[in-house]
C-alpha cells in the first residue's frame, strides 16, 4: 500500500515499540534509536507509576493484533478503593464489566520491544541521538553532546523520544514554533506494598488503591507478582510536603498519622522514601508537530500531561492509531499525513491535558467528599437508564474513543447540569427517584 | 555600599547597556559580550519598529542621569492621528502636556553604548556566547555552536540577550523550569517615509499615525531626520494577508484600495515590501528568572511580548530600576536581591504581556470604532473631573509607574463600568452630561 521507506524512530519506550510494529505493518524499514541501554537487560524501578490501559490503549493494540499478549500481564480495576482515615468505600469506574488494567512500565516496554523485534524493527540501544537535520531527516549521534558526531540518513524521522525530546528541541528553534511547559509544585515518589509470602495482594487485588488527603495523596496499583506500585504525590514545599520530611521519623509520623492503614502493608517506607527520587510533573504543549514529509513528534513528545487521568500511554497510543489510519487514506502523501495527523491530534492533546491536570483535585480531594460520591452515583444511575443521552465524563475518556475535546466539552455541560440538580432540597434522600431523573432530562433539553 | 563583583552582561542591546550604566554606578566591574558587530558601525535597519518611550522608561534613564541625553533625540507624539479610508482623526493620549516619545531603534542603542563606554563598562562585541555553566558563572564563547570554544569566569552573569536568550536556554534545561513561547499569526515589514527635500516631516511630527484595518494595520512613527518609520502589520495568510501580496502589483493595489492618503508618503514602497523581510511576534513567559546568586535574566531575555502597547522597552528598563531598588535595600546579599527582584517583576510581565496582546484589537479595529472613540472622551472627561478617582488604563501603564497588574485588574474593572454607562439612552449625546458622571460615580462606590 505504501512505498517502503527507511524510517528511523527515536525513543524505544512504549509509544516508539508500538509505533515501530505499525511501521512494519504498513512494509517499512524501521530502526530504533534510545540513549538508554536494553531495559530487558537492566533493573527497573524507582521512579514508576504504573500504567492504566484502557480503550484507547487496547484499541491501538488490538490493531496490530497484539492485545491479548499484553492482556496476560495486566490486571484488571474495576473500582476505585477510597481509604479514608477511619473507613473504606469502594467506587465503579464503570458499568458492570468495565475496568482499566494495572501493567508495570517495565514489563510492559520489555514486551512491547520484544514484539517489535518479532515484526522485524532493529533497536540501537545506547545510541545517544543530540540533535537532527529536518530538512534532510537526519540524525546526529554521538558520546557526548559536545563530541564527535556520526550522522545517520534516513527518508523519515519519528521523535518518540518523551517529554524532554531531542528531536522536538531542533524543531523549537525553528521560528513560529509554539511551546509551553509547566510544573506542577507537586512532585512524587514510588513505594512499595510487597506480596504475601503465599505471593497473594496485601489488598484487594481488583482495584485502584487511593487515599485522598486533599493537597496530598497516596495511591496504589497492582502487580502480577502480589506487589503493589505505590505513588506519593504531595507539594515540593509548605506544610505537609516532600521538603518537610526531611529525618526518618518524619516519615514514620507522617504516615502514622495520615495514612494508617498503609503502615503495616509498606514495611520498607523509610528506606524507599529516601532511596527513591523525588520526580516532578510537567504538562508541555507544542505545535506544529511535524515538519514537512519528512519529521514528526508523536506522544509525549509532542504533548506530555501529568498523570491523574490515567491517560498519558493511551493517548500516546492513540496517536498511532490516528496516524495508521491517515496513512491508509492518503497513500505515500506524507505532508497530507503529518498536517491531518497533527491536525486532527492537537486539539484533543490539548483537552486530555486539560482534564488530566484538573482530575488532580478529583482524585486527592474529591473522592473523599460524600457530595462529590452522590454526584458519581446519581451519574451512574441515570446513565444506566439513559446511556443514549449521558456517558459520564470520566467514561467517555476512559471506556470509549470518542475525542478527548468532545468529552471537555460534554463534561462541563454535565458538570453544570449536576451542579443544579445536586442543590435539589432532599437530594441525598431522592437522589434515585423519578423526580431527579425528569430534572436531568428537562435540563438536558435545555441544551 | 556594595562588594564590587565582576559582572558580565550578555547583550549589547538596549536593557544590557543600561544595566551596565546602573551597575557601574554600584561600583562593579562590567564587560558586555555581544554576539554582533558594534552596531555603532554598521548600518541598522530593515526590520525595527520605532520604539516610543513612556513614563517608566524615562525614570530609568533619569535614575542614572542620562534622560536628557536621549531626551535630544527623542520626538514627543501627544496623540495618535487616526487615518481613516475617508477621514483623519486625532486621539490625544493622556492630559496635556503628556506624551510618548518616538526614538529610533539604532540611534538610541548607539547613544546607550556610548553613555555605557563612558561610565566605565567595557564592550566585547563579536563574540558569541554559546552556554553558561550557571553555578559557576561562566560564559562558554566561540565562533560556532560545535566549534572551539573559551570559558570566561565571573562572579556573576546577566542574560540581557532577548527574547531567544542564550543564557535563559541553559536554564530552561534545569527542572522546574517553566517556559512558554508563542507566536502571533501576524508578521510585520518595515517601510519608510522619507523626509520632505526640506527635512520636514510628511506627515504631523507629533503625532503617533495609524491606519486602521481591522485584522491588519499600518502604523508610522517620527524621526529626527524629517522621515517616519513605518511598520505593517498583517497576518502571514489568508485574504488580506503577507501570503497574498506575491507581485509588485498586488502590493501597489493593496495599498491604494486600504491606504490611500499612504501612497504618494511612501514612494519606495515595492522596493521596501520586497526587500525588507516579514519579521515574526512572539510573547515568551518564563520562570525562574534567576539562579541562586549567580545568573538573572532581564528585558526580553525573561519576559518578550508583542509591541503593540509600546511597552516592550519600558518594561525592561523598569526590570532595571526595581533590581537596583533592591541592590540597595539588600546590599551584598544577591540571593535576596535576585528573589525579590524576579518576585517583584514576574506578575507585571504577566500582566504587561496580557496587554500588549489585547492591544493589537484597539490599535486595528477599536481606533476606528466609533462607540469605543466616544468611550474615550467620557473617560478623559471624567478623569479630569475626578482624577483620583479614574486614571484611564492607558494613562496608568504609559505616564505612571503603578504596577502592570494593578493597571491590568483596574483596567478590566473600568471596562465593565464603561460598557454599562454606554449602554445608557442617548448616550452620544448626553456623554458630557452630569447624570452620566452620576452614574459613573455610583458604579465606582458598588465596587
Amino acid at each position: 500500500m505504501q512505498t517502503p521507506l527507511k524510517i528511523a524512530v527515536v525513543g524505544s519506550g512504549l509509544v516508539g515499540s508500538l509505533l515501530a510494529i505499525y511501521l512494519k505493518k504498513a512494509g517499512h524499514i524501521v530502526h530504533i534509536y534510545d540513549r538508554s541501554p536494553d531495559i530487558r537487560k537492566i533493573t527497573f524501578s524507582g521512579r514508576s507509576i504504573n500504567l492504566a490501559m484502557s480503550n484507547r490503549g487496547w484499541k491501538a493494540l488490538d490493531g496490530v493484533g497484539i492485545g491479548d499478549a499484553i492482556r496476560d500481564i495486566a490486571i484488571p480495576m474495576e473500582k476505585r478503593a477510597i481509604h479514608l482515615v477511619d473507613k473504606l468505600n469502594f467506587q465503579a469506574y464503570g458499568q458492570e464489566g468495565e475496568a482499566i488494567y494495572s501493567i508495570s512500565r517495565g514489563i510492559l516496554n520489555r514486551k512491547m520491544i520484544d514484539l517489535a523485534e518479532a515484526a522485524g524493527a532493529v533497536f540501537f540501544f545506547d545510541q545517544k541521538i543530540w540533535d537532527v537535520t529536518l530538512k534532510e531527516a537526519t540524525l546526529h549521534a554521538g558520546e557526548t553532546e559536545r563530541g564527535a558526531w556520526e550522522e545517520k540518513k534516513y527518508d523519515m524521522v519519528f521523535g518518540a523520544d518523551g517529554a524532554f525530546s531531542r528531536i522536538r528541541h531542533r524543531m523549537q528553534r525553528q521560528s513560529m514554533f509554539n511551546y509551553s511547559q509547566e510544573f506542577l509544585n507537586i512532585g512524587y515518589k514510588e513505594l512499595n506494598i510487597p506480596a504475601n509470602a503465599d505471593g497473594t495482594h496485601k489488598l484487594d487485588k481488583n482495584s485502584f488503591h487511593i487515599w485522598p488527603r486533599g493537597q496530598y495523596m497516596l495511591i496504589a496499583l497492582p502487580n502480577l507478582d502480589g506487589s503493589f506500585t505505590c505513588t506519593l504525590f504531595m507539594p515540593f514545599e509548605g506544610e505537609n510536603s516532600f521538603d518537610s520530611l526531611k529525618e526518618i521519623q518524619d516519615v514514620e509520623r507522617f504516615f502514622e498519622t495520615n495514612f494508617p492503614d498503609s503502615i503495616e502493608v509498606i514495611p520498607m517506607l523509610t528506606e524507599d522514601f529516601f532511596k527513591n527520587p523525588t520526580s516532578t510533573l510537567v504538562t508541555m504543549k507544542c505545535f506544529p508537530w511535524t515538519f514537512e514529509d519528512k519529521v514528526a513528534l508523536i506522544g509525549d513528545a509532542c504533548h506530555a500531561i501529568v498523570p491523574f487521568y490515567g491517560q498519558g500511554m493511551n493517548a500516546g497510543f492513540e496517536d498511532i492509531s490516528v496516524l495508521y489510519d491517515m496513512m491508509q487514506k492518503y497513500g505515500d502523501d506524507w505532508e497530507t499525513i503529518f498536517s491531518e495527523y497533527q491536525d486532527s491530534r492537537k486539539p484533543n492533546a490539548d483537552a486530555i491535558a486539560e482534564l488530566s491536570y484538573r482530575n488532580f483535585m478529583e482524585m486527592s480531594s474529591k473522592t473523599a467528599d460524600d457530595t462529590f460520591l452522590l454526584q458519581k452515583k446519581i451519574e451512574k444511575l441515570f446513565s444506566e437508564k439513559h446511556p443514549e443521552k449521558w456517558i459520564p465524563l470520566y467514561s467517555r475518556v476512559t471506556f470509549s474513543d470518542r475525542p478527548y475535546a468532545e468529552a471537555l466539552a460534554i463534561g462541563d455541560l454535565q458538570n453544570e447540569i449536576m451542579q443544579k440538580v445536586l442543590k435539589t432540597k432532599n437530594i441525598e434522600e431522592i437522589w434515585d427517584s423519578e423526580e431527579i431523573e425528569a430534572k436531568i432530562l428537562a435540563l438536558l433539553s435545555e441544551n
